[in-house]
């Protein structure tokens, strides 16, 4: 173990996120890697949805949890939502309890708040609209995924509060392993519930784009923030059309993205 | 089947509050109970937390579903939380949906920001306290009981907008077997997470009691609403110490309780 680094657990770190988070902050921290299946990478092989017990050894002497593990597609049905992101969420802030883990990095989705997209789209995509949704907004779960991060930003507040948890609850864009919002196969896949065309589907990759370097600077602006107790922020890139507000994380978090969607 | 009546279907109806709208809307509506175990009074026996298909058929040619059944105590523990109130709550606005029921009165609690109250009290009881928490207040769960009524807010909010049922939150406040905010029996039981002295129970019962008939009240205000499609409102009777609000459940639903817990 790095002398002075502070023990990060990555759950679900076989995923696109976790695979940019070892990539981008595997020297500035001590990364512990948690899996469903055995990875070379798997510092611990557990299913979150297996219980608090199941995952307990892997939360040991952590300063940190970023909780990825979930079903991440907005389709996900319900026989999958409930074990793996309802039951598994609470099996998560309940072993940082009682491993007394001070922090929880929670994977939440710009899907908490879905509809207000759903409503505004497509000219929410275009460069000169304006309209910027920020984490005052009421929530609006889109799906089933969203509803289940609704619930978990909710389980998030209720261990900050009566369990002394800080928890930064990252309302999460486009990441994605081939790392350009331009990349045919990007826009090859519909991002979202809506029934876009080709060229819709390029103007939200552009808005919607978070880089794989600033998903880890935003997790590292969480796991470094001084004081801060509860954060609930969206995470995209400095893109100029975002439509997901960025200045409260870099205000409140330091958050500093280092990239932008081209146009 | 009584001629124009609305067919009202009650989960969990053998509750206290289930009791209550068997009592006072009886007449007005015909009546639908549903209850886990067999009653006298049941219609359907079924537990909510076995799946859409075993409760489906107590839904059949209903125009609105009130649902009660959950485990109602605010220290519930997640073994009982999972079945009752979250994985329950998904069957009811599936199966409402699957109905074809076009609305959904769903019990939720004033334990979804019941933080607002640990903070506040004992002071909040006071009948000079100027302190009214509405509607639009962020979410502060106080326990995993008040997390899950976050969550099935949160449902009814996605079964709305997607599916276009009109859903009804209330954030209901203490009714009792027992009508009457002074009585020793209701004044015995610790009404909330806080250890309170009895004079503090006594001040805080003054402040949250709703009556069996303003409780029937405002459901009737739910199920008789013309054109609302979504409302999140608290329940309490026209209470002179009152720390929630209910100028809105009047304003926008037509709630017109009609006790006033002594002075």
């Amino acid at each position: 173990m790095a002398e002075g680094k502070k023990r990060v657990l990555i759950t679900g770190a076989a995923g696109t996120i976790g695979a940019a988070l070892r990539e981008h902050l595997g020297d500035r921290y001590e990364l512990v890697s948690m899996t469903r299946t055995p990875r070379e990478f798997s510092s611990h092989v557990a299913d979150i949805a297996d219980g608090v017990e199941a995952i307990l050894p892997a939360f040991a002497g952590a300063d940190a949890v970023v909780h990825l593990a979930a079903s991440p597609a907005v389709e996900t049905p319900w026989e999958q939502i409930l074990p793996n992101n309802l039951v598994g969420t609470y099996h998560v802030f309940e072993a940082a309890r009682r491993a007394g883990v001070e922090r929880v990095v929670f994977a939440s989705s710009n899907h908490a708040i879905g509809m207000y997209e759903v409503e505004a789209a497509p000219e929410l995509y275009r460069l000169d609209d304006p309209r910027v949704f920020d984490h005052t907004v009421e929530v609006r779960p889109d799906s089933l995924y969203g509803v289940s991060k609704v619930y978990g930003e909710a389980m998030g507040r209720y261990y900050m509060e009566r369990h002394g948890l800080r928890v930064f609850c990252l309302r999460i864009g486009s990441v994605r392993d081939a790392d350009d919002p331009t990349a045919p196969e990007v826009l090859a896949a519909n991002p979202s519930l809506l029934d876009l065309t080709p060229d819709q589907r390029r103007q939200r990759m552009r808005a919607t784009w978070l880089s794989r370097r600033d998903m880890a600077e935003l997790v590292r602006a969480c796991v470094d923030s001084p004081d801060v107790r509860w954060a609930v922020v969206y995470g995209v890139s400095d893109n100029p059309r975002q439509f997901w507000d960025i200045a409260h994380a870099r205000e409140l978090l330091g958050y500093a993205p280092q990239d932008r969607a081209p146009e």
